[in-house]
């Protein structure tokens, strides 16, 4: 089961074809006759890289036009430019015409996703730094994004609340301290999930790696705070540097010797690669 | 019913959760008591125009969480700067920390929207040229999005397949010219239904006028290109300018006399707007 | 996407066979062996018009019986006499038994309505006018109503309340009078959907043509009325006739020269046409 | 939980509810401000038989209308007259226009079942004989439907087809005989189920007795043959008499000596009561 | 529609999938490549009766994985020893792995209920007299579990509330009777189903004798009183015993006389039969 | 949002109750009045371990009961004796006989593996040794199940296949080696996730612990075997003990030093707790 089959990937296929059809596709259904077939070519009108074209099949099945057929250009992962032809699709023209929307709708979003990924995974190049993504995902999208954020060159955090645990300042004050916060997520947890604990302050990484955290957040710390902190911890567990992070810092903090920098806009702030379906009939 | 009761919309509240908690949010449960009651601030940190604030609701509701009170402290179409806190919220932390993030994915989305969409209507402010959306929307979100734009001062196009006629070149070839895409598609629809004809040339647009069309859509023009076909066309059909629009453009277009504008960028390429919740606890 | 893959259509079979099985079919199961083949045949009991033929492959396809071969006898729109042979079933017994009285019961009220509506459609046959259906369709049934409608000859209203405008009464005094109403209507309304204001009197129907309305619903009238109605509008806008219409009355509304006449029998008092399905074994 | 609580009947409403709001009632929003409030009356233009009405209640319930007071003026099974008033409401104008119209549909629809289940009931007053349904239900609302013929006075057969067995002429020759169907289906049913079989003659009604039948269901015979099969069978198992009844026919049957008399027209073939709602605003 | 085809089976194949992957299979997703074939065999690890194995086929389909080749190598019913093999698959390694654990977990069960259902078969044997299950199965697996009861030779009891009448004390009090119970239940069910009424005394057994019940449920009580009330009874109606009944007691039960034995403990106490999966790649 | 609140809880809830009511509670609807009130026990029929009882709110709930009042007694966790009364629950004597079944199929499931959790919990007492479960549980229950799992006094290992990663002999395989395996995990994977790796022999422990494993399953290791793996270890990383471990095993492991003990009888033989619910009217 790729993350394309994944129940809530079908879900939200669905939705989005029932949100743009409704009651059907009025225009084609009366211009249209079904017996008209056509070729379909989608094509770059903006450079990019290449994300969640698997998605199509998904899209055509999910509409019952099982006999569209799809040809995918290029592979998950591989830049394109201006003018590039990614997939050719062909079939019943009422198909096409009513699949065409949602398919770049999805496509658009995840290529904008991957393309800002790997501009992020190249401004670190080198320094073997990882980018991880974060949970400001578009919601009902997040196995797409954080598929796409892979596809980028870029890494996942956790995937929500239940598989990795991050302990914030509210839990550490609602717990009684890192030492009593730690020790009860340690009780607690899978032993197979991590413990990493937000921290702000030389005092409160003292406190974390004493309550043995295995992450530590260094949470909107200066590239400054970020090479103290690196220095303190001094290699014991792994850091992760955090907050409001852009293109133009990313690189000056992969220096400061953390193992990975989370992006929330990897995700939030990726806007739409422009796609176009171009058809024509046969 | 308003926006946030549709069915479509609670299914994707229901959707974020589900794919936010999976199998329950591991740190708040091991760290922080039921009896820990706290209250939280949602705080600008970009300037923007608040959208969608009353998902807050629905998102605690579909938490189970219906006795966290929720002060919005600002209307819905209202602009915030930086530091603004925009709602108040009060509860058990538990369930504030559990449906914090889910609450903020939907809303710094529908922000963003409402943001770039105001920008639009004070771009073309004055002329009386509308810019409306298209169906270039998050899938799942699209009526969302669409309420987001309405709120920024902008209009919404057709909703979906189901509630408008376009026809488009495709559409034109299979039925056998203009005149009888026309005839057949004002034959067949609901008499409710306007029929909108996209039109890139001077011939297509005579074509559409003399086939009846209610609108033409003026697809891909120069500013002067825009001005002929609004001249010709004489005020006897509405019209609308179409492709690659963006805010350096806009206000051009839309002393073309064109009735009005369509803009993929709207929800397409809004980033979202970037908010945090902060928590005490009590 | 033809109207029975609709998701709608889809939940409604899934549900009727839900209904219908249980827990699955005791009789069959015990007493019919999964190697028995069997075929069927579906025959008129009444004289009718058919329409929602296609819908047995979706029932049988729901089923999980993906291998009945469904030989369908005559096109949708056909008349059929008592005796005739609709269609032509082969498969598995147990199969055939199964989906007999889902796909009876779907196709036998599509076939009503679109009976119905073949006899209103003849009524005003030659004059140029079209009887329209209404919202009083049955909960769940509605795109496959309407989709009977248009097969026997008659014409769809909208099909919700989302894809058209209808300003009543209440609308009028909520608004502050019929100017105001139509005027946020336009105001807010995708510029795609007109909008039809119901009048009940000489002076509304002034108002709502002062106002700009698109189309004007005539609610109530009498033929005399019906024909000042005509007369004062005088062609500027489409004109619907509404209320208690039946068959013995929309010839003479017909002749008023009204537009459309909107029947509400069409879908709310269609019975079902008699049909049964006769196996045998082999 | 009464049966408007079932899942398939909150289903069902929740259909209805979004096939007909789809994205959102366009001219309520735009015309009737949240602060309006009215009053309505659901009013009968037929006579006929109150069923159904606790619907409503969900109706508003699943339209986020919680607020909506809802007064049933008299209780299920009641007649009513032209004229009479059935129910009142009163609550926000936007709630009560938003479910105007699918409250009706449920309503005209159950209503219609009581009333036809009623004059069948009638016509066989004092024989005591019963009348009772079939599977001959629309799609989706079996429960609703089986429900109304009770309150009309009539009385439900099985409810599917996994909580009765009824072996028909199909299923006794698949399993090679009246013995063997009746033997398997004894031998593999659970005890708490009766077991009823098809008849069409004398000598059938002998080998179905012969094998053990609890029931014998009289298809299709002439008023003469029922006589002569109740006198055959002598009271030793339960009869019930089925095929192309109506109520011109009905009583005679009843007067034949069967026990019960299986009507498809009181759910196939009953149309829906005229109701409709008036509000008026406060 | 064979069991494994119910939309109830298919809801909770498909929840059982959503459990175990969640966002997807990290492990295999990471180290085993799509191109990666393997073959495997389901072997017992514990003697038993195989019963469910045509489940494995939906757990496949509903993972997208169609194309793994599924060989059931035991007919259902069949009884294996330790190491056994029962099922051999070929396909993909991916969609092997990620189906073992769900396909385990259905069987395991499944061949659990069929193996202790195969035992109080055979500690009957010879009697005449039947075992039948309860409603104390696992929430979602009723139809499984009482397929798998079948399986092992016992017989199913009702299916739920709905198919069946069994009044307990309680619906005696509440009707003010044994008399206006049984009554009350005849007058309004289905005349397919019989009346079960449960009995801890002589005299209830008199009453219910008396008011026309079809069968009395012995309930927990002695073999000697069983005896007796079986002597009581005479064979008027079908006699039931329960409460408490285990493989020490069931044959001494059986030979009171009863007509039938029900037993919770078919469902409810049935543990898993250990099977494991053994792949090997190609 | 606890664990009784998650989607897939309450969809497995709905689910119950939709096997159990089908198309009504039949004797219930025709022999109890909806005035009749009545006041239940929930009492042990077998000693055991309360795990579960939240549930019951959610049960009367989703039947549209929430007017029933549910007093649990205990607290999660508590040992209960044979006579013991858990809940007592006050409401309409309708609800409580119609929620009665699927409440007690909750419970006794939940009970009983907490009870057998308790069980192996008590076995390792101040060994230091955690006892943690797998994945072989109920398909649908995993959550409900790995609830029961910790109040019984356990511990659980990864939810699914998407919050942990445990690298089995196939994925060595598949990977080209334990080497590579890791490294492609550890490369891939979300850093909050630790890897394990499954080992049968002192080589494959040298070449898992050189190859960065953070936690090593011994699997299928007898005793002997096990002290010797941990000592080869030498508390470098994480232990776990795995195979076939039951009651009279369980010390004996735990003292030969491993960290923890993966037991798939927590719930994959874990029986039901016998409970039953007493109904008075009043």
């Amino acid at each position: 089961m790729d993350i394309f089959h994944l129940p809530a990937v079908e879900s939200l296929v669905r939705a989005a074809l029932a949100e743009d059809l409704g009651r059907g596709d009025l225009t084609t259904r009366l211009t249209v006759g079904p017996e008209v077939n056509g070729a379909a070519t989608i094509v770059a009108k903006q450079e990019g890289v290449l994300a969640g074209a698997p998605i199509l099949r998904r899209v055509f099945d999910c509409l019952g036009a099982e006999s569209v057929a799809i040809d995918l250009l290029a592979e998950e992962g591989a830049s394109f430019s201006v003018g590039d032809v990614i997939v050719r699709l062909k079939g019943a023209a009422v198909d096409l015409l009513e699949g065409e929307r949602v398919s770049l709708n999805f496509l658009q979003r995840s290529c904008g996703v991957a393309t800002t990924s790997r501009r992020f995974a190249e401004a670190v190049s080198g320094t073997g730094v990882r980018v991880v993504d974060t949970r400001k995902t578009t919601p009902g999208f997040r196995v797409l994004e954080k598929y796409a954020v892979r596809i980028g060159g870029c890494y996942n955090h956790r995937g929500g609340l239940d598989d990795g645990i991050l302990i914030k300042d509210n839990h550490i004050v609602a717990a009684g301290g890192v030492a009593a916060a730690v020790q009860r997520a340690r009780d607690g947890a899978p032993h197979t999930i991590k413990i990493e604990v937000e921290c702000t302050s030389s005092d409160e990484i003292a406190a974390a790696l004493a309550a043995g955290a295995d992450i530590i957040l260094l949470d909107n710390m200066s590239v400054d705070e970020l090479e103290a902190a690196v220095q303190q911890i001094g290699g014991r567990v792994v850091t992760e540097a955090s907050g409001g992070v852009d293109l133009s810092t990313v690189r000056a903090i992969a220096e400061t010797g953390v193992d990975m920098i989370s992006v929330g806009a990897l995700t939030h702030s990726a806007g739409a690669i422009d796609l176009s379906m171009r058809l024509h009939l046969e």
